[in-house]
């Protein structure tokens, strides 16, 4: 275990994580873009968020490279953005599916969870799990411990 | 894929989970809660939150049940509570460790990342996973898909 006195918190990743998605608007619209929506009008009705709100949130996800705008142009119309997951926006995955299986477990309706992840592939429900390099899958909390890492700042 | 057209919002695991956890502070306790933390002043002094801010994050995560008040007693001081982590608080491990990867991977100084989480007993790298029931691992988000779960909603 890390000696929590014996090093600094300021280059934790967590934090930058969140200083990129720390925002319960910004995580909803990952989960937008996810279900395949690009559209900042498609966007906003799904999500009935002020559209000042949403543009804020999307500028911060293009301004940290999670989002990317792309030309598209309808006929007859003038030409117009949407928003793309990038690589690195695809790799958030696991934190919104994390968030979503939480709520199924602990907050679901009796009726069940309202939206299923399958494997494409293999048809088989995903989940998010703790899995180490030597092949073990689904470690809880009290399997785990924290080493320090090659970027720790001491304290 | 679902159509997002057809279904309501309203019921989303990921946006129940956010009610508890979506705000940057509160993922930012349970980052020092999986660290061992229990103490407000030792929360508060990791963090650098305000103490009002801190109880308001803490009273939040005791109703939602991810942390438990416990009473302890120091020798010669007046009793106090501390915060411990529930069964439904360790599950949100997921969580928080996809939060890091990500910043690890997009974020992380040249030195590399500051904390490695590790399995206890083998001592191999743990990461956050998406993972299907066949056993296949490390699924990206193209190679799954969204289904209709028991507890949609029609819109």
């Amino acid at each position: 275990m890390i000696d929590r006195e014996a090093y600094r918190a300021d280059n934790c990743s967590v934090a930058r994580t969140l200083e990129v998605v720390g925002e319960r608007w910004t995580l909803l619209v990952l989960r937008e873009a996810f279900y395949g929506v690009r559209r900042f009008d498609d966007f906003q009705r799904h999500l009935g968020v002020a559209r000042n709100v949403l543009a804020a949130r999307l500028a911060v996800l293009v301004a940290a490279g999670v989002l990317a705008r792309e030309p598209y142009q309808e006929a007859g119309r003038r030409q117009r953005q949407e928003y793309r997951l990038t690589a690195a926006g695809r790799d958030l995955l696991p934190t919104v599916v994390a968030l979503m299986q939480w709520g199924d477990r602990h907050l679901a309706d009796p009726s069940g969870p309202p939206v299923e992840l399958h494997h494409r592939d293999c048809g088989a429900v995903v989940r998010a799990s703790l899995v180490c390099q030597s092949g073990h899958v689904d470690l809880d909390a009290r399997q785990t411990e924290t080493q320090v890492g090659p970027g720790a700042l001491a304290a």
